[in-house]
C-alpha cells in the first residue's frame, strides 16, 4: 500500500473509492469492456463526474482524453490503496443468526476479508458447522488468532457480552473491530471500532412507511 | 402508532430508541428482570443516562424514583412508536449472496420485518429455495406485491440493474426502499430510500489495520 497516498485519504473518500470498485466489478463482469468514462461511472452512482475524476487523480489514476479510464487499472489501484486487493484474515465472534450470515457471506472474500473462524460461548452452538465453519469455543480464541495472524474481528454478541469479548480480542492482538453488537465499546484509543447496526435502520424505514400511509 | 409522538422524533432519536429496544430484549431474555435503571441501560450502551431519560420521557415513558423503568413498558412503547411491534411485509429483490442472507435472516422478524418473497431476474436462480423462499421471477412482482400489501422493498441488485427495478417497485406501490445496491437511486421525492452498504466499511477497516501495522 502506498503510504504517502493512503494516509491522505479521509473516510468519505475511502467510502467513495469502495463504491467505484464495487460498481466497476459488476460493470467489468457484465460488459467485458476495457474502459469507462467518468460520465458513465457518475451516471451509475448518481455522483458528479468531476468528483470521480478528482478522487481517481488523488490515487494517481489518469484517464485518456475522449477514451476514459482503464477499468482494470482503476480497480487495481483502488484495490492497492484501500487494501481490498490483499487478504485480511478475520474472526466472527457470535454464531447467532447475524454472525452466521456474516461468516457464511462469501461476497466478503472478493473484498479482501477472509473469515477464518467463528466463535461462540454457548455450548449448544459449539461444534455446529455454519457457512463452512465449525463453531469454536472462546477458549480457543488466543490460539487461533495467533496461528492465523488475525488482527481484525467481527463482533455480533449481545450488548452484555460484547465489552468483555472485545477486551479479550484486543488483548489477543486485535487492532480493528467491526462491531455489530448494540454495545458502545470502551477500548484503548489505538483500537479502531466501526459500529454497524442493521436492525437500527428498521426504525427509520417503518417511520417513513407510516408517514407515507397517513399522508 | 401515536402520530403526535412519532411525528416529532428525528432520525437520531429513532436510532437510539431502536438500540434501547435491542438492548432490553437481550436483557429481558437473559436476566428475567422486571425493571432497569437508566444508569444500568446507560452503562450497557455507553451513553449518558440523562439522554436515556430524556428519550424515554419524549415517548411518554415514566420511571419510578429509586426503582427504574419497567422493561416491558419501555419495550412496548418503543415497539408502538417505531412500528417494530407491527408486522411489515417486505420483498427482497436480488437473490445473490447478500439478498439470500437478508431474506433468510430470521432476526428481522423480531423487529417487525416479514420478508414475504425473494425475486431475481437470473433464470438460473428462479425456482431455487433460499432461506425458505422460492426465488420468483420479476414478472411476478406486481401480483405478489399487491396480494401481500407490500410497500417496503429491500434492493440488493447490482448498480446497473437497481434503478430500473426501483422504478418498477415504486410503480407497484412501494413507498420505502432499503437499498443495499451501490446505486444512488433517482426516485420521486415521496419515496424514502435508506442506503446501506456493508462492504463499504471494509475500506475503512483495512485502512486502520494498515495504520496500526505501520505505526
Amino acid at each position: 500500500m502506498a503510504k504517502s497516498v493512503s494516509d491522505s485519504l479521509n473516510g468519505h473518500t475511502l467510502d467513495r473509492l469502495m463504491n467505484y470498485y464495487h460498481c466497476l466489478r459488476n460493470y467489468s463482469a457484465n460488459e467485458q469492456e476495457g474502459v469507462i468514462s467518468s460520465t458513465q461511472l457518475a451516471r451509475m452512482l448518481s455522483l458528479d463526474d468531476s468528483q470521480i475524476r478528482k478522487d481517481l487523480a488523488a490515487i494517481g489514476v489518469k484517464g485518456l482524453c475522449h477514451v476514459g479510464f482503464g477499468v482494470d487499472q482503476v480497480m487495481q489501484t483502488i484495490g492497492q490503496v484501500t487494501g481490498i486487493a490483499h487478504r485480511h484474515p478475520a474472526v466472527v465472534i457470535g454464531a447467532g443468526r447475524l454472525g452466521g450470515a456474516l461468516a457464511s457471506y462469501a461476497g466478503f472474500a472478493e473484498y479482501g476479508l477472509a473469515v477464518v473462524a467463528l466463535f461462540d460461548h454457548d455450548p449448544a452452538k459449539i461444534g455446529l458447522t455454519i457457512g463452512g465453519h465449525v463453531v469454536q469455543p472462546l477458549d480457543q480464541l488466543e490460539r487461533i488468532l495467533k496461528n492465523a495472524h488475525v488482527r481484525l474481528a467481527i463482533l455480533t454478541l449481545p450488548a452484555d457480552a460484547a465489552q468483555q469479548a472485545a477486551l479479550r480480542l484486543v488483548n489477543a492482538g486485535v487492532k480493528v473491530l467491526w462491531n455489530f453488537s448494540p454495545a458502545r465499546l470502551n477500548l484503548p484509543p489505538a483500537v479502531f471500532v466501526r459500529h454497524e447496526q442493521l436492525f437500527v435502520g428498521l426504525g427509520q424505514l417503518f417511520y417513513h412507511l407510516h408517514r407515507s400511509h397517513s399522508s
